[in-house]
């Protein structure tokens, strides 16, 4: 059975794509960094989703992206709420899914996997850089480039399997897959609580409601 | 001043590099990451080189790759000696320019600097697949897609100004740029004084051998 690293970060998307690599025959080991996130209830949900999905294992290993700073998600900016304007805003973490992709490439030559899963979606998003496919290609390029694991003759892929779905669909797939929204978060406040506000729990909750239930991270609050 | 972020080891390459971004009108701003490795002294030579060279700044950042493991650098692995045999040897770290350069990425965009230097070197070198102009220009690429300074039309340039000059080339720039070459440390091994031994102290001795000099890191001692 062929082994893969699953990028999680305890959120929607990353569950789904969790469960999806499992479904698609693959050994997941889960890994989530903690980056320093103000919303480090994330990380602990990504511990109850890599439980329930039955991950083959779960890392947790730490990039403290505060050395950095430069987003509303690691420093003293203040998180955009009910946001009309247009453009990246400033949740926007500087080369941060670069930085956890590669992570993650270290990661799966130490453990002999060439298949890495990420939850990007270029749908319903925020407008970051690192989540439209022609960064995803990049890197895939980069990482065939970059190891001896491929240099050796094996071809790394980088999976975004939500890459062109909405986040209906998402959704959707998600719960066809088994996986309980319950358990995760999305908010990118540091409140236990999802505020109802943010970019990431407007689209969530528009998602919902089209699917036609209540969010059942909201029904925990 | 157009300021760059310049990755530095402390080793003989990458305080060439330093010099030369200095050189070339740059406002250096030299960083280090502490990743576990077990040749500890090179961050704190990396500390003297930046002093001595007036970085505009010199920090430190922290990605522990223990935590990846598989190699002589960072696990229980033995680090080869007067190798002669063909191939990526132990000392190869699973991505560590991918990821070196990706938090240079991010701590470049936090600051405003379009330029990143690495010491990189493809002539007199261990064979490391991260190591090869295509890497380079891999990366470019994807630092290109990456970040919202490029997509708001800033162009990020990835300097590897040693990629094709052999190990003598790179001391006789130095040397010419001023670099102290005593404060530099290049071997693998965890002992403050170099083994002789390794991949590292071997191509260096030779090259210094070459220029006619005696090496000043081996005086030290």
């Amino acid at each position: 059975m062929k082994r893969a690293v699953v990028l999680l970060s305890g959120g929607l998307d990353s569950a789904t794509t969790l469960a999806v690599a499992i479904a698609e025959g693959f050994h997941a080991h889960a890994l989530t960094i903690d980056y320093g996130q103000r919303h480090y209830v994330e990380v602990q949900a990504a511990a109850r989703v890599a439980t329930a999905l039955q991950a083959q294992e779960h890392r947790m290993m730490e990039f403290d992206l505060r050395c950095i700073g430069g987003s509303a998600l690691t420093d003293e900016i203040e998180v955009p709420k009910n946001r009309e304007e247009a453009g990246i805003p400033s949740t926007y973490v500087p080369a941060r899914n670069t930085i956890m992709l590669a992570i993650a490439l270290g990661y799966a030559e130490t453990i002999g996997a060439d298949d890495i899963f990420i939850g990007v979606n270029a749908v319903d998003y925020s407008g970051y850089p690192d989540c439209r496919p022609e960064f995803i290609g990049a890197f895939e390029t980069l990482a065939n480039l970059a190891t001896k694991r491929a240099v050796e003759g094996n071809r790394i892929k980088i999976h975004a399997p939500l890459l062109s779905l909405s986040k209906v669909g998402i959704i959707k797939k998600g719960l066809e897959l088994g996986v309980d929204y319950g358990l995760t978060h999305s908010c990118y406040d540091p409140d236990p609580d999802p505020c109802g506000h943010c970019d990431s729990c407007l689209i969530r909750q528009r998602a919902f409601a089209e699917v036609g239930m209540e969010d059942p991270a909201l029904a925990r609050t």
